[in-house]
């Protein structure tokens, strides 16, 4: 007996908690998000995501469901849960949803935005929530080496060796790669990723940035089929979980509309 | 006798330090800066900013210059010291100045920007680097007033009681809101400031943004020529000091190309 399921919009700053996932030892955005909602509800709550993050990730906009324990009404969920949770997590909206959307099953899509700040001097702002390079990057390289990421393939060469999925291939309906001054971003849209993908994805489009490798090399490394063929997996601390995007007539909440770079993660 | 005299390009989080200048019991960002710079040197080293910042205003592009006590080239000033400078702060740039140059007095304006949230949830990656608000903004109206706040004026009833400027007339280059989605970002330039006169106006054109006062009522404020007809003075963890400009000739270091709402504070 439920009072009804509910999926939250979730922002989160990654270097403060140890990735998405409950865990045993250390504080993970799932558990604190928990025990906000339990707070309000007054009992236990479960909740599930769109998706998992490892630690250092951050998220703009990830989706998690849970089914109330009680009646409340959406502003308690939001404000009254926000009271409640430690610093570096907010849940942002907060809406009914039907008894069968689950935040991960009904996604059709979802969009990461990897942060690069390309200069001399270290980030004093911007520390763990951007990866810095000391060096420039050609960014017109890295845009040309990110069309061989997009369309349907076998990533075989861009999962870390933990994935589990069964099956490789994966859809990737859009890559981008812009910059102003020092700043580049890397955005991507895919129907579901691999284990590390993004990552291993924007640590190939370095080595092609740097000028260790020309575009056509991404190509190769994809259709060559192994992890060793690709670029080391980026750092996390670039790394945002933009959005999650599901059929409108679900009633999921709306992604942000605002993203690094002038990125609309809602409308990429 | 000096190896010549540098100027320094700064970005620092606000939210870590006790504002820019030299305390007795607590950590501010000019003596942190000078203990790095010494570090390099094995020398002490004093340094003079473009301007004050209060505690929890950060800086993007905050200009100061030394004279160095040793030769070191450019890059030992910005990693060699960066590698000895606590987190939040950071040398971006450093380059050689005629010796008559002052960071202060030979600047010809200075660009600051004040970054709002204005959404239900709080912020999460942006706690303590925004101003947040749980409510909705008018961005237009608060456009509007602000033309009210550009020229020459006496700007008596935008600052603080401890300004302790003699002449309360200053320039107003330039005014600027705009806003995406639910950040609203205000950007002025003026030759200089009086203490305080940022914040005022933001949180006048706040009053202005909330529907509780006309556009018309910033000018009637400032004509008011009193602190208590303008505004509140809005929250510290907004506000950005994002660029000195100085007459190319002198070869002080370029603004930063990138700043928030893609704000560009070299060009504003």
């Amino acid at each position: 007996m439920t009072a009804g399921r509910w999926a939250l919009l979730v922002e989160f700053d990654g270097s403060r908690f140890h990735g998405w996932q409950r865990q045993a030892n250390a504080l993970g955005v799932q558990t604190a998000l928990e025990a906000g909602l339990a707070a309000v509800a007054d009992a236990p709550v479960r909740v599930s995501g769109a998706g998992r993050t490892d630690a250092g990730v951050h998220a703009l906009g990830m989706v998690a469901h849970f089914d109330a324990p009680v009646e409340r009404p959406s502003g308690a969920w939001v404000r009254g849960t926000n009271t409640r949770l430690p610093a570096g997590l907010a849940v942002l909206d907060a809406g009914p949803v039907a008894a069968d959307f689950d935040a991960r099953r009904s996604a059709t899509a979802r969009t990461y935005v990897y942060r690069l700040l390309a200069r001399p001097g270290r980030p004093a702002l911007d520390e763990g929530r951007v990866a810095w390079l000391p060096r420039s990057l050609d960014v017109a390289a890295m845009a040309e080496g990110a069309r061989h990421l997009e369309g349907e393939h076998n990533f075989s060469a861009f999962r870390a060796a933990g994935c589990q999925a069964g099956n490789p291939v994966r859809r990737v309906e859009r890559v981008a790669v812009w910059s102003r001054g020092p700043e580049v971003w890397v955005a991507v849209r895919a129907t579901a990723f691999l284990y590390n993908m993004v990552r291993i994805m924007v640590g190939s489009l370095l080595e092609v940035g740097l000028g260790r490798q020309g575009p056509d090399w991404i190509r190769t490394a994809r259709e060559g089929g192994e992890r060793g063929r690709a670029g080391p997996t980026a750092r996390p601390e670039g790394l945002y979980f933009a959005a999650v995007h599901y059929p409108p007539e679900l009633g999921a909440p709306e992604p942000p509309r605002t993203g690094p770079g002038g990125l609309d993660p809602a409308a990429f």
